[in-house]
């Protein structure tokens, strides 16, 4: 690979065709555990894993002016680890060592200017253009295959717009340039005392600028829980010019001009920094982990803990069938996983409280535990929460994307979607969501898969649920029979979330994965159309990330139109 | 009157110069104190008060549909109760006996079909249209002076729709028509122990669609600080058609629909329904009024508490001129108003952190009164939050804007703005902002007026604060120079606002008057043009509430661009 990597970005190596970096590996046990799987799931020996530049790539189109030539790469690496985000089909793709299309440049501009400079070239040149942070989209957020009348594809990848500017501990904010990295971010703010404690499971790879682009899910699961909550201000650089909105802790003053940008998945323009809420870090802690006799139970407790306002920073609850899974259950109770955290005070009361919801409920828990976690509060590297199955879930959290590096290439498929439904119609949801994508499964792939639960935050009218499945892809190495069955097992929950009410996505975005039977049914025409018509004014030509959230309408038609002039 | 009343409208009869039910009036004790208050600031005797008939009115333009004729009015009764909102500025206009424009038609539908007919018919007929709650915005919101090209004015009063139509007590929601006025829509939840719990200041005479439409402030000093906070899923009736929002717990599914239609103050459509979320009626409360030496103090411990997550439902701080002026200070020190309510739970946790914060920071509470809060909780009828200077203050926020009736035709000029502000800029803002409101004052009257400051509601990052200025409006009854006199005062607090840093608005909404030195400046020009496009695609023709938030773009040349076909 070494060859082909000079890389204008500065970062560590990544797998192009997976998760992580390049040189990162999972471990022995690791790795036996998931042969389990396989030989569980039904999948069979690993295919020889792609090589760079086994991947072939046709001549770059268009050509930046030598102006912005330093800062525009067309290397093999560059654009191939740009041409797709990370999801399982990006995966399949890349292990059959076909791309459907690469950008033809990737820049790294060092400043706005850069910025301003690569819209203006990009603009003249009728290219499209593509924001990347982390490049982490799991829903075809960021891909290199456009339709319509582009002369080339720049994909503008932000990691050199990675600090934090300015802190304001007064107000606890802090200005972050949106291609930070979560872990840059956080190493800038902890000398401070301060963290945006928002960890989304990508926190590794992902960034600022992407989390408020997508409206990304992140740490906790009540009350703060999307990037949203956290978002002061926000600067944006689109075709039209600069568009910053005002700082401030909140205001009435017309529809929130943030609340426009948030989501915008990259078709208005690249968010290039962001006044941010940020909090001073946790010292008290409380947890505990409930097992119920099972789901019903279950939901019961934890829709008395979401309406009781004691806003748990952890309210996760596991289904029989994923508590099993992830070594903590029986298959037939369901585990709650509940914490508090506070920077200010105790949390004696609130875990009490809630605990008392919990028995009502018929859960049980370990009392010394949860006792011993109230103790453990000033010395977090030995509290409850990191222990016992809460710990345990933990780990695996932060490590389960990485798992697919070893599942896919066996044809073992493995993918997540998540929504959100109000409480009347959970039960029917999720009986429903687990039947059709049982069914979808069962279908393609002519054997039963796996299909489990989880809730990632819940709200006082209504949880998140976080479905995972586990299906047979293929035996024999077909990565396009399994790319598929993916896509029709996609299809299928898409259509079965938006019949049964739910959102087609609490935090995953949408991109062009999300569209079909889902966004483009779920979201009111009218919305679409007045999005649209915001669009045009910000990015007349609609060069911006195309494909993704609605339609691109055609050039020319735009710009004839007043708001295109 | 009597003779004029012939209204298609079934509510009480309303002071159609002022605040209140016509048949309403202030007791002795009030006008006894708002008599000193006439004496303090300088007003004179009171002019003759206005009749309906004193008002002259051209005649209507425009003819509705015989199919329509039924439910349109043109009374001059419902023309002039029609015709402004409930500011200052608005009563003085009618103390005048001159109105600038007033509606030619208010129709009364009782349903969305006749509200579709209404719009069909305004488009056909090139009527301006504009949606009408419960009439009380204070900033030029609900103006029949609109200038463009529009052949006649239609004011869309939704009264009739004032039901809550369907209840999911699981979830906690309800499903509310627009033109519920608070009192209505809170007596059809109570029999469920339901309420909405949103209670701005107009809650009597305002309506959820107005809320929602304005983003209106209630009663959470923290948290759940707008309407917005409460909204699942909003039914838009515009131009273009029905927009009807996904009702969910939460999404992340690109830009929010619902909060592009918040705040947009009737320039999209219609909000015929909403589903909202409701909270069980609160059992428990703790509360406690703290005295602090002085501002400084007072702001740190707010600051120390908004921080916390304690989540107080009050935390009302009144200056130590607003205290004075309220009767509960000294002119020296501050009080806090600080009250926790719980549906769930006992609060003795929450208080006593809190008071150990504000203990910090120098303020002193009266122990017993706050313990006597907390056994008070199941009897709120004589609990502390009811008593003492929590409890003074309270009745008089509900009164407060009926004292206008008696102070503006005797020439006293009382008004109030809202903001809100980073928490390290608020020292400079609230002495810069004072500063410019006392000059300002000065310089039109000729003499020291008062200003006093609350906060209304508190962010982790901000306070909200509240400001209220007493100035000499006229002493020979002469309501045409003090209107002069209060667009000159006004017009300083935009522009101070403005250049100190804080929002035109934090709940008030827009309107027109918060447009010149205020949202017109705040507001980035690129999400102005955005909005305008948005709007494009509802609003082809620039017909709803032409001239609030933003111009209207000429006819001609939206109805060429391809968002207008």
């Amino acid at each position: 690979m070494a060859d082909a990597f000079d890389t204008l970005g500065h970062r560590r190596a990544l797998r192009f065709w997976g998760w992580g970096y390049a040189d990162e590996h999972l471990g022995t046990a690791e790795e036996a555990r998931l042969a389990d799987l396989v030989t569980l799931v039904g999948g069979g020996a690993a295919i020889a894993l792609p090589r760079l530049n086994d991947v072939s790539l046709a001549p770059s189109r268009g050509s930046p002016p030598d102006a912005l030539r330093a800062i525009c790469s067309a290397t093999p690496y560059d654009r191939i680890t740009h041409a797709l985000g990370k999801s399982l089909a990006d995966s399949l793709r890349l292990l059959q060592r076909a791309l459907p299309a690469a950008p033809d440049w990737v820049a790294f501009p060092r400043d706005e200017a850069q910025i301003e400079a690569l819209l203006d070239w990009a603009g003249s040149a009728r290219a499209a253009v593509i924001p990347f942070g982390g490049g982490t989209s799991v829903c075809g957020g960021v891909e290199a295959d456009v339709s319509g009348d582009y002369s080339c594809v720049l994909v503008i990848d932000l990691q050199y717009l990675n600090r934090v500017l300015e802190i304001d501990h007064s107000s606890r904010a802090a200005l972050i340039e949106g291609g930070a990295l979560g872990p840059e971010l956080e190493a800038a703010l902890k000398p401070a005392g301060l963290t945006l404690r928002h960890f989304p499971q990508s926190f590794q790879f992902s960034t600022l600028g992407g989390w408020v682009a997508t409206r990304a899910g992140g740490h906790y699961a009540t009350q703060y829980t999307h990037i949203d909550d956290f978002v002061e201000s926000i600067r944006m650089l689109t075709p039209s010019g600069v568009l910053e909105t005002r700082r401030l802790p909140g205001s009435g003053a017309g529809p929130s001009p943030d609340r426009l940008l948030m989501g915008s998945e990259g078709t208005l323009g690249l968010i290039t920094r962001a006044w941010m809420r940020v909090q001073e870090r946790p010292r008290f802690r409380a947890s505990a982990s409930v097992r119920f006799p099972g789901m019903a139970q279950a939901c019961s407790a934890v829709r008395a803990i979401s309406q009781a306002a004691l806003f748990p920073s952890n309210c996760r609850l596991l289904d029989p069938a994923e508590a099993l899974l992830n070594g903590v259950g029986d298959g037939v109770s369901a585990l709650l996983v509940l914490a508090f955290e506070s920077a200010d005070h105790p949390l004696d009361a609130w875990l009490a409280r809630a605990l008392e919801l919990v028995a009502d409920h018929g859960g049980s828990w370990d009392t010394e535990a949860a006792q011993r976690s109230l103790r453990g509060a000033e010395k977090p590297a030995v509290a409850e929460h990191r222990q016992g199955a809460a710990g345990a879930w933990r780990d695996q959290f932060l490590r389960a994307p990485y798992y697919r590096n070893y599942l896919t290439p066996r044809g073992v498929m493995v993918d997540t979607f998540e929504t959100a439904i109000t409480w009347d119609r959970f039960e029917a949801f999720y009986a429903g969501v687990r039947d059709a994508l049982g069914r979808a499964i069962r279908e393609v792939t002519g054997v039963d898969g796996m299909v489990t639960c989880r809730f990632t935050h819940v709200y006082p009218d209504g949880p998140a649920p976080y479905f995972s499945f586990y299906a047979h892809g293929t035996d024999c190495g077909d990565m396009q029979a399994m790319l598929g069955r993916w896509q029709h097992i996609k299809l299928a929950a898409n259509a079965a979330v938006t019949s049964l009410g739910g959102t087609v996505t609490h935090h995953h975005a949408v991109g062009r994965d999300h569209r079909p039977g889902g966004y483009d049914e779920q979201s009111p025409p009218l919305f679409r159309a007045a999005f649209a018509g915001a669009r045009a004014a910000l990015d007349p030509q609609g060069m911006m990330n195309p494909g993704v959230l609605i339609d691109t309408p055609q050039r020319g038609a735009v710009a004839g139109g007043v708001l295109g002039k």
